[in-house]
């Protein structure tokens, strides 16, 4: 077996909110996800992983803020790209630990992804990020760099940006070709350095904050990956979450996962993008999607039989036929 | 032909000293490298770009400190790993301004390095990095953060870090892999991210600096490459410079480089390692070695016919007869 596996794995997986976001700790986290890497590829799994970059990209934003009298800001989209180096390194600083030899190689890719100019997102920004400021300080920053600035709950004045939808990852044929020669890729952080076409092959940045689910979905399909799993703080999906009602999905169809999300069932902000994500990937034959913890993930691709409930997260696969391809 | 070719790129070729630092003047200082890479494309060079990442990585140091109380600072090798993040969607970004559809595409990996940990520089730290602090906040920071900080010229106190000598790129395989498909590779950038080996296959971040010429060449070395490159702010190598001899050096041979070397004509600071990182490449059969500006890349490395003195920077071959081979 060599399927590929896109994992993505959430910001707050490597500095989780209930830590100061030390290099330690993010290396800590980045362990217990390498662990499960090695589980997947002692089983023959092909490795891509997508990081998200939320809490790094925001410290970063801040400093750059108290430094700049004396550094010149960089653009937001200079920031990701630094979030992809640290985040990249670490990875593959902790799989080398891990997995060691029983992994062929870990290498990170800088990901430039391709968005629309012309995405309605633009016209419409608003994914806070960075530091708070007064009301003096957010008219300034509004005049002097063209940043649209709100009043974030009596807190302050916070910068929003557009988060469009991730089209394709510029470099997406050399990672094809890295994962082909048997390396374990990081590709995508912070859902990839947002770019927008120039002509003739040209493409430049633009300040923007793509979601790294959406972005890890469009990695998988232009990899011709069987699986996409949205690596998470929670075991499973639950429909009614915190009500009576409240129920675990072991799997469900991309028709059952259409309705419940018209139900109003995920959250925009937290599982609505998973489940998107999922939705798109395993529409085309033969994939699978998943969600779930790190820990989770081997028993949730497998399917194993006579695995205990609670056991294994969520399946999102196309239909009552369409499942069976994707089970190993 | 599909020769390879190294060029390694200084960080003040990035952000000039006359320049602030921004973006922007870096973007365009990266063009100006990215025109000779598609003279170098078209007539079939393959391309490894290693950058320097000097001011980059200063000005990180000093947000970090600026902003130590808010956000946790991050060892130097996490800082260097950032650097590689953001240069090298930089240069990518400027490559696909300049060559557009002519290159197959160029992608930046993030690189680590392996140093050795009993290397002698790791005991006498020489390498000064970040912002200058007073007496007092010295002494702190030595003993919180086991820094060495040594006085600087009257203008306060500065850590130093260790410049051990790179051994061998760990993803040199992978550099391989892209550069044998037709991609333009950004690798190794601010010389790699300095690792030690653990055991069996692991290896973890150093803070320290390398060299990025020596670099450079352990990436050419590494890659099988017939050039290496130091592409630098002045065209050719002097001897007797600011004296009355002062001479170009069009070519020299790896002894006469050496002898040069030990009569001190090439300060350890600026060009001793370039002299070193040529001859320690060319010292195998076939390969040239050269040290020029972005614009002289192209005539350096033909050596065509009826080239006016001055038109072509420095090359260091193997000897009388081993100069032959590189040539195209």
């Amino acid at each position: 077996m060599s399927e590929i596996a896109v994992l993505a794995l959430g910001g707050n997986a490597l500095s989780r909110v209930d830590q100061l976001g030390t290099l330690d700790e993010q290396y800590d986290n980045a362990k217990v996800m390498a662990k499960s890497v090695r589980s997947l590829v002692r089983k023959g799994w092909r490795i891509v992983i997508v990081h998200g970059n939320g809490p790094q990209v925001g410290n970063l934003a801040i400093q750059q803020e108290e430094s700049a009298g004396l550094v010149p800001a960089l653009p937001l989209f200079a920031l990701g790209a630094m979030t992809q180096g640290a985040l990249g390194s670490l990875i593959c600083l902790a799989l080398s630990e891990i997995c060691g030899d029983e992994i062929p190689g870990a290498v990170s890719v800088i990901t430039h992804m391709e968005v629309d100019p012309d995405d309605p997102a633009f016209s419409c920004p608003t994914k806070p990020i960075g530091p708070f400021f007064s009301r003096a300080e957010a008219a300034t920053l509004a005049t002097e760099r063209s940043w649209t600035m709100v009043e974030d709950a009596g807190r302050g004045y916070r910068r929003v940006v557009a988060s469009p939808l991730p089209k394709a990852p510029i470099e997406a044929a050399a990672i094809a070709t890295l994962v082909a020669a048997g390396y374990i890729v990081v590709a995508a952080g912070g859902g990839g350095i947002p770019v927008v076409p120039g002509e003739q092959g040209a493409y430049r940045g633009i300040d923007a904050v793509i979601d790294k689910d959406l972005a890890a979905e469009r990695i998988a399909d232009a990899a011709d990956a069987e699986a996409l799993v949205m690596v998470t703080g929670v075991p499973a999906v639950k429909l009614d979450f915190g009500t009576a009602t409240e129920r675990t999905i072991e799997e469900m169809t991309i028709d059952e996962a259409k309705r419940h999300m018209k139900d109003g069932q995920f959250p925009p902000g937290s599982m609505g993008p998973k489940v998107q994500a999922a939705i798109n990937f395993a529409t085309a034959p033969g994939r699978v999607s998943a969600i779930t913890t790190p820990e989770l993930v081997d028993t949730t691709l497998d399917r194993p039989a006579g695995v205990i409930e609670g056991a294994r997260g969520t399946r999102i696969v196309a239909g009552a036929g369409g499942a069976g391809a994707a089970a190993s």
